[in-house]
């Protein structure tokens, strides 16, 4: 009967803990069980990373099954610590910067925060800039200004254009903008002239009819905005649109933010370059 | 001299490569080298992991030295594949997910894209919803209606209030709203009847009056809002009703996003169950 039971799994680590949770759910996902996740962040001491193995011994006592921690400590004495805890570690960094280590030739920094602890930094506040600039030019605002976007999203009302353009701002720092393509729009069959001057940044999102109709019924239900027949009709006029004004598009029916992002990603930054500030 | 010159990183996976190189990049971190990410999604087939092998090869060839390749590919065949490339290999995956099986005792899937690939299910359109919810609740909209929220966010204008409430809606699909505090609310000392409802969800962040001036002053610049008096004036002000209100609040001045989150996710969301759908 335990293994339905969900599985306890600590999150250790000695920064914000937000990549080692994202990684290790991707690692979880390949199990069939259940989980709890409990967040530890911000353990920089051995003081705290004391109550930590408190709290992991509490659970292994109580629950006789060990629990599982992912841990991502850079400090050897944090660590050392942590791995006196009754559980199954899996220690993310040792796992990946040891062989990184020896392959490299190089020693690594055993700093914490170097990733996200970078307020200060240029890059940084280019990031928040790009937030900004996602969030004044969504749903078509400020559209005769597109210049300095790096991704335009085209598209029906619904078809995910604003999720994917804040989920591109916030995660990469991407200066994106949305333009909702209206009905007389998609009479005309024609791109509208802001759009047309920048036309190598606009990419369009499209989407299932039916799924298309389902989304807009939650939000404006019985609608004629939200039927079928209408769903159908602006999602073929909107791709006839994109064939001949020979825009690229994809169907977000199936896929999640991440998927149309990283496809995005592929055709407008496919190569990031990283220096040391 | 070579070592100034920006290390080739590949990041190769069988889904989109997001967390991959969200966390390669938080690894990459701890080494004193710049680098060049090349990112390579959606590798799920031998054909695939072939073309990109002949790619690290290019550059293993040309550059004489070995290309660094972050993988997470869960198909044998795939895996077998990439690491036949010239290169140094990190497998993320087998790093973390073969101690696991051992210690669970259980097979994992090798499956690919169970964790993004999830679109149809109901926790990712939760996700959606809290995004729009989200937007919808920028800047003190619809202030009257938010029960719904988890997090409700009070502070001075650019205050980081936005781009926090963007990300924990776009990463952790948590509902959040925001409300920014104005100079009569600062003047009376008062919450607004419609956050005092709420209390429990109210958190404030903070910020230095010298860096406000500065963010301020990007935005509008030689505005008497942008003032180190006024952010000054402000700043005292809002602290001092967060105090009176007994509101928790946090100084965002040297800290990233993620960092903020992370400290509200530990408030209001310190756990998380994930139950196979």
């Amino acid at each position: 009967m335990q293994v339905n039971l969900p599985r306890e799994v600590f999150i250790v680590s000695d920064g914000t803990g937000i990549t080692a949770e994202t990684f290790s759910q991707s690692i979880l996902a390949q199990f069939e069980i259940s989980f709890r996740i409990i967040r530890k962040p911000f353990i920089n001491t051995v003081e705290k990373a004391t109550q930590v193995v408190d709290e992991i011994n509490k659970v292994s006592n109580s629950k006789k099954i060990l629990p599982v921690v992912f841990s991502t400590l850079v400090k050897p004495e944090i660590n050392l610590k942590i791995s006196q805890a009754d559980c199954i570690i899996i220690d993310m960094f040792k796992n990946c910067i040891s062989p990184l280590e020896k392959s490299l030739k190089l020693k690594s920094n055993h700093t914490i925060g170097l990733f996200h602890n970078n307020a200060n930094t240029q890059s940084y506040k280019n990031r928040i800039h790009s937030i900004n600039y996602s969030l004044a030019h969504d749903d078509g605002q400020a559209s005769a200004n597109l210049q300095n976007a790096e991704i335009v999203l085209v598209g029906v009302s619904r078809s995910g254009k604003t999720p994917t353009c804040l989920y591109l701002a916030v995660q990469f720092g991407m200066k994106t903008a949305n333009y909702p393509l209206t009905p007389d729009e998609l009479e005309k069959k024609e791109l509208p002239d802001d759009l047309l001057k920048i036309k190598d940044k606009v990419y369009g999102l499209t989407i299932d009819p039916v799924r298309l109709s389902e989304i807009r019924h939650e939000r404006l239900p019985n609608s004629k905005y939200a039927t079928l027949q209408n769903c159908k009709f602006e999602v073929q006029k909107a791709e006839y649109l994109m064939k001949i004004n020979k825009i690229e598009f994809l169907s977000v029916t199936n896929k999640s933010i991440e998927e149309v992002a990283s496809t995005l990603l592929q055709k407008f930054n496919p190569e990031v370059i990283s220096t040391k500030e």
